[in-house]
């Protein structure tokens, strides 16, 4: 394996690149993300924090489906919206409490199979759809789910907070398919049971209370890499990995493997003290985890294969969202 | 005036016929919404609400904005799609604390523009935007929003408890202009302070805290009537209206008024002893209000004008939503 042609075809991926307008979005928001007072984290991170009181946070988040993905299979965009934003309320070290969707559409039959999707996914996840607004005449088909979450203030996971020296531990649910019409998406979830599904979200939270991670993220459209590269953006570190090193179903060549949405997959980062702890909480739920690597000062990530070491990103000149967490 | 013929112009108002596909949406998902346990409102209110510990709610809503508004005026479908949010969490007596946007849009000058508009639209309404979602790259403009609020289970006030024998309150801010693109949008706040726009959104909180009513909607889309269509529906009550005691800026004809979406108007019902001092509280942030009719047992809507007589709504065979509301 070439890992130099490796490198190219991630940095050049899509779900990566197209990552790069939400720079311009945050910038215009930046002096009024925390206009009263009380926002913790906002863009930049898996869902935003705003305190409530009580030593709580809420904890918000919004998604919305691909189009290619609503073109494929509106009933697995509409299961897959759940799992999306249930996996940034769990990236968070937070519990789902419930969600609202938007659905534009003029279609009946689209929009019964996006509807009877997100049933689905609410009865896998056990988290409830309790409201939202349809469109039903527009000339294109959409669907947008947002959640909101609860965590206490003392466990939130963020994405900005890997330390120098920390390991970086990568988490995938490596027992799975790929979807028939849709290749990077890596389903764990719909021939599991419910009770395993739901412990695999809430094994965050447990992580989370234990304080056994520094930072931590759902992998998602940027892949594995991708999505470690925005942890370590938002963290303004870099981090050495070890190809070799992170979970994979070896049925999958590397190359789209790492391109993957996995059903469940996430990037963390732990003292080393702490790693073996939060290594058997993971596998306990079938999500296999091992450490990669470590968070270096050089703002760069460094992968090695064998022999070979070639850079992904350098955050000196390269940005996937060029987002530095805004948290006050 | 004819009565008859305002009546059935209101009766085929698209801001109401359009939100007929909702119960079709609510019924796919009626034995999942309260799967957590948690959910006390859900479809059939301007926001769900879920139980979070501490007494304490949390209020979910999302909303879509219009085609023809995103078309018309990107700024201001970003400014509205805050207005129409925070209301929607000021009917159920809460306090918005954030929210979420998913825009979907390749044209960066909308874009922007759409972000200028929502910016305008926090500093107004002194909520955050703190995260959120874009797709870069869709061949359609479109606008999602999603909020959450907080409010004392005890205050909450909800579309779906209002009594026989209550008196019907509106309350609508008549100091306003028409929207020179979108005639029916009723602007009452990008001419006023932030702190009397604050103040108009906060009242509702304060008139939850002291109870003064039993049920409450803001009026959006399906205008003045429509909204209280909406109320009576998930109420299971019918009511009686004088039309000229509807708060109403003269220079307005009454079909144009009726069908507005006011910067800040709701439909309220009240014990007899509440109403005065909730009239007050609503007068003192410049917010007209008066007592318009009564709920009736009788499963109507009945407006009388002079010496005519009309029934917009009866609910045993019309419905708007058809939504009777999902509590537990």
């Amino acid at each position: 394996m070439d890992l130099n042609s490796l490198i190219d075809s991630i940095k050049n991926f899509e779900g990566i690149t197209r990552k790069n307008s939400i720079n311009h979005i945050a910038n215009i928001l930046k002096d009024t993300y925390n206009i009263a007072g009380n926002t913790i984290l906002s863009f930049g991170d898996d869902a935003s924090a705003i305190e409530i009181g009580n030593e709580k946070l809420a904890l918000l988040a919004a998604d919305g489906m691909w189009g290619k993905l609503m073109e494929a299979d509106p009933r697995w965009a509409g299961y897959c919206s759940v799992l999306v934003n249930v996996n940034d309320i769990a990236a968070m070290g937070g519990r789902p409490i419930g969600m609202t969707n938007v659905i534009s559409t003029k279609d009946k039959k689209i929009c019964n199979e996006i509807m009877e999707g997100i049933n689905e996914g609410v009865k896998k996840f056990g988290v409830p759809m309790v409201g939202g607004h349809l469109h039903p005449d527009t000339p294109y088909n959409a669907l947008d789910v947002s959640i909101t979450g609860i965590v206490n203030k003392d466990d939130v996971i963020t994405s900005c907070d890997a330390n120098i020296g920390d390991k970086v531990i990568i988490a995938i649910d490596i027992d799975g398919k790929l979807h028939p019409q849709f290749d990077l998406n890596w389903d764990t979830t719909t021939m599991k049971s419910d009770e395993l599904v739901q412990a695999q979200i809430e094994v965050m939270n447990k992580i989370g209370s234990e304080k056994l991670v520094t930072a931590g993220k759902d992998i998602s459209n940027p892949g594995t890499l991708g999505t470690l590269g925005m942890l370590l953006e938002a963290s303004g570190v870099g981090a050495t990995i070890e190809l070799e090193k992170i979970p994979r179903n070896e049925s999958i060549e590397w190359e789209q493997w790492l391109k993957l949405y996995p059903g469940a997959g996430f990037v963390l980062t732990s003292e080393s003290n702490k790693v073996d702890r939060c290594i058997e909480l993971l596998e306990e739920v079938n999500i296999t985890a091992s450490v990669t690597g470590e968070i270096i000062e050089d703002k760069k990530l460094y992968v090695t294969h064998e022999d070979q070491e070639a850079v992904l990103f350098d955050f000196q000149k390269d940005k996937i969202t060029g987002v530095k967490e805004e948290r006050s």
